[in-house]
C-alpha cells in the first residue's frame, strides 16, 4: 500500500478541520441551547443497537441505510444508528416513560451504508427533536418555529417552507379502497407527480367519479397558500379528515406566517415522503443555493406502540454539517501570543488570561512559526518585571 | 420478538437520558474551551475510514477492538474508528500539513468491538489532545497541565499521577540485545510485575551481569518520587538514554508539583503500556473510587510516519462518559412555566425571556402535568394586560 493509499477517505465519510470543525461546535451549542430555553431535554441515543430494535417499524429505507455489525458478545446482529428518530421515540416510550408531553433534543453521529441521492455524505451529524405525548397543532407548530428558528440561527435569511398532510392521501385512498397492487402504482404516479400516470392509473382503479376527480386534482395542488382555497373546493365532498387536515395546513400557515413573515410557505398536497410513518402534517424547509431541504419533519403519532407506548409524536432532524456550511466565516484573529519563557510572572500573567477566557498560545523553545500563523493580534511583551498584553506591529 | 426484547441494548452501547447528557454536554464545552484557550483548534476525525488506514502501525489491540463494515461503494473493508489518535496524527500529517508546532482537539463518539476489561462500555466519548512537531519537554509538561486541568474541570479534588518512560526499557532491551523470542518473555515478566518471573528470564537471557542487575531492578522501581532517586542509582552505568529518560521524568516530576502541589506523583518505570507506539513518557491519571484512568497519554513520535511525515507528538486522551459520572449534580430548577393560552402578550413575553436565556416551558392545551414536574420554579401570571413572572408558590 502506497502512502497516497493512506489518506483516502471512504466517500463521503469526511473528516472536519479547523476552522470548520469550531463553526459546527458553535452551532451545535447555538441549536442545543435554543431547544433547552424552549424545555427541551438533550439525550444521547446509543450509536449501535440489536437491529430489531433499530429497525423496528420503520421501513426498508432505513434497512438500506443501516450498516450492520455483527455483535461478539451475543452473536446477534446489530445496526450502527442511520437515524436517531426511531431511537428516540423508544427513549420516550420505554426509558423515560414520563406521564404528558416529552421535550427531548440530541445532536450525534450518524452512518448511513448508501449516501442518500440528495445528500453527499455518509456520515451526518444529526441535530434535531422530538415532542412526544401532545396530538395537537400547538405541538406541530411549535416545532415548525423552532425548525425555522434553527436555520436562523445557523444564518439563513431567506427561507422557504414547503408543507403537507399525509392525511389527504390516505383518507382518499381509504375510501377508494384499492387492491394493494393498484394502490401501490397509484402512490408511485404521485410521487412521480406525472399528472398523466395518474390518470391512468386512476382510470384503472378509482371506481367513485368524485374521488377519481379528486385524485386527479391532488396531483396539481402544489403551490402558494392560494393552494389551501383551492383544495377547499377540490375536496368539498371529501371524507371528514381530508377537510380536518386542510384546516390545521390553514391554520399551520396562518401560526408560521404571524411569526416568521420573511418565510416563503409553499404546499404540496401530493407530497408523500415518509408515508410509512407520518400520520399529520410533513415539512421540509429550504435555504436559496442548497439544492435539499436543510430540515425534515412532521408528525408521527405511535412509533413508540413496538416498545410498548403509542404516543402523538412530531418534530424534526437536520444535518448539522450542511446546516454549518451555510456560514463560512473566517475564524476571529483574536489570540495572544506568549513567547516560549520560563518566567513565573509569565506563567501566572498566562494563567491568568485564560481564566478570564483569552486564547493565548505559549510558543514553544525553538518554534519557527510565529503568531500570525496561529492566530494571535497580540503578544506579551515584557515590562520591567511584569508581562503586558500588546498589540501586534 | 417481545416488546420487552425490544428494549433490549446491547451489553455496553449505552444511551444517555436527562440529566446525565446535559452534564456531559456541559463537561465537553468546558473541556474543548480549555483547550481552545490553549491554542488547540478543534477537528473531527472522520467516523470510520478505509481499515489500511486505521489500523497502520497501531498494532494489533487495536485491531481486536475495531468493528469491521464492508463498503458498499468500493467492496473495500472499512473500520469504525476505536480510537481517534491515529485518525489526528494522519490529519496532521497530511491533511493540515501545516509548519511548526500543532495543536489539536477532538470529542467523538467510537466504538469498540469488545468491551475493554477495565472499561466498561463499547461506545466511549473520546475527548482528548495532541501536541505535534515539538520533541522537547515543554510539550510533554503542556499536555500533562491540561490532563490534570480536564479532571480538575470535571470535578475531581484528588488526583493521582501515574509517570513512566518508555525509553527506559527500550534501551535496556537494545543494550542485551536479545532474541526476539527471549525478549517477548521478559517483556510478558515485566508486564506481569513479577520479580521471580523476571529473574526467570533474566538469568536465562541477559549475559551482561550489569545489565542483568538493571532489569532485576527494574520491576521494582515503582513507588513514589524516591524512585527516581533509586533509579539514579540503579541505572548509574545504563546507556546514556536511560539517563535522559529519567532526566526527563525528574523535570515532570517538578514541574507537575509546582502546579498542581495537591496531585500525589506515583512512578513505575517498567510500565510497559503502549509499547509499540509509545516512544517517551507516559501517563495516567486517576482519581480515587474509579478503578481505571480516567485519562492516559504520553508521547509517541513519528506515528504520521505511514502517512508520510514523521512528526514529534504527545498528547492524552479521557472517557468523556466516565468523566462527567465524576460529578452527579441534580438538574437545576429553574425554569418559567407559562400556561397554554393564545395572547399576543404573552407569546412576545415568552420570547423576550428565551432571548435573555431563560428557559420557559409553554404548556400544551389539556396538558395534565405541571410546573413541578418540568423543572419549574417560577410561572408566568397575568397581571391586567401583562404578563409577570412570579414564583411558585
Amino acid at each position: 500500500m502506497t502512502i497516497a493509499d493512506r489518506w483516502l477517505l471512504p466517500d463521503g465519510m469526511d473528516e472536519v478541520l479547523p476552522p470548520q470543525a469550531a463553526r459546527m461546535e458553535e452551532l451545535r451549542r447555538a441549536l442545543l441551547d435554543l431547544y433547552h430555553r424552549w424545555g427541551y431535554d438533550q439525550v444521547m441515543p446509543p450509536p449501535v443497537e440489536f437491529l430489531d430494535s433499530l429497525l423496528t417499524g420503520t421501513g426498508t429505507d432505513l434497512e438500506l441505510q443501516t450498516f450492520k455489525l455483527t455483535d461478539q458478545l451475543t452473536g446477534r446482529m446489530m445496526g450502527v444508528s442511520a437515524d436517531v428518530t426511531p431511537q428516540v421515540a423508544r427513549m420516550d416510550a420505554h426509558s423515560l416513560h414520563r406521564q404528558g408531553p416529552v421535550r427531548l433534543c440530541y445532536c450525534t453521529n450518524v452512518l448511513r451504508a448508501t449516501a442518500d441521492q440528495h445528500q453527499g455524505g455518509r456520515s451526518p451529524v444529526q441535530v434535531g427533536l422530538e415532542l412526544f405525548g401532545h396530538a395537537g397543532l400547538e405541538a406541530d407548530l411549535e416545532v415548525l418555529r423552532l425548525a425555522l428558528g434553527s436555520l436562523s440561527a445557523a444564518g439563513a435569511d431567506e427561507m422557504h417552507l414547503a408543507l403537507g398532510h399525509i392525511g389527504i392521501y390516505r383518507s382518499l385512498v381509504q375510501a377508494a379502497d384499492l387492491e394493494p397492487a393498484r394502490e401501490r402504482a397509484l402512490f408511485e404516479a404521485l410521487e412521480l407527480k406525472s399528472p398523466g400516470e395518474v390518470a391512468a392509473r386512476v382510470a384503472e382503479s378509482v371506481e367513485d367519479p368524485a374521488l377519481a376527480e379528486m385524485f386527479l386534482a391532488l396531483v396539481h395542488l402544489h403551490g402558494g397558500p392560494e393552494v389551501l382555497e383551492q383544495a377547499r373546493e377540490a375536496f368539498a365532498e371529501a371524507p371528514a379528515p381530508v377537510g380536518a387536515a386542510l384546516d390545521q395546513l390553514r391554520e399551520l400557515c396562518a401560526g408560521v406566517a404571524a411569526d416568521y413573515p420573511q418565510v416563503t410557505l409553499y404546499f404540496d398536497l401530493a407530497e408523500l415522503r415518509g408515508y410509512q410513518y407520518h400520520t399529520g402534517m410533513m415539512f421540509a424547509a429550504y435555504v436559496p443555493g442548497y439544492g435539499q431541504a436543510l430540515a425534515k419533519g412532521g408528525r408521527y403519532d405511535d412509533t413508540g406502540r413496538v416498545f410498548g407506548r403509542a404516543r402523538p409524536a412530531t418534530g424534526f432532524s437536520m444535518d448539522l454539517k450542511l446546516l454549518a456550511s451555510l456560514a463560512v466565516d473566517e475564524p476571529p484573529c483574536d489570540g495572544i501570543w506568549a513567547p516560549a519563557e520560563e518566567d513565573a510572572v509569565l506563567a501566572e500573567v498566562v494563567a491568568r488570561l485564560r481564566q478570564d477566557g483569552e486564547r493565548v498560545i505559549q510558543a514553544l523553545p525553538g518554534q519557527r512559526t510565529g503568531p500570525a500563523e496561529h492566530r494571535c493580534n497580540r503578544r506579551l511583551v515584557r515590562l520591567g518585571e511584569d508581562w503586558q498584553v500588546s498589540p501586534l506591529a
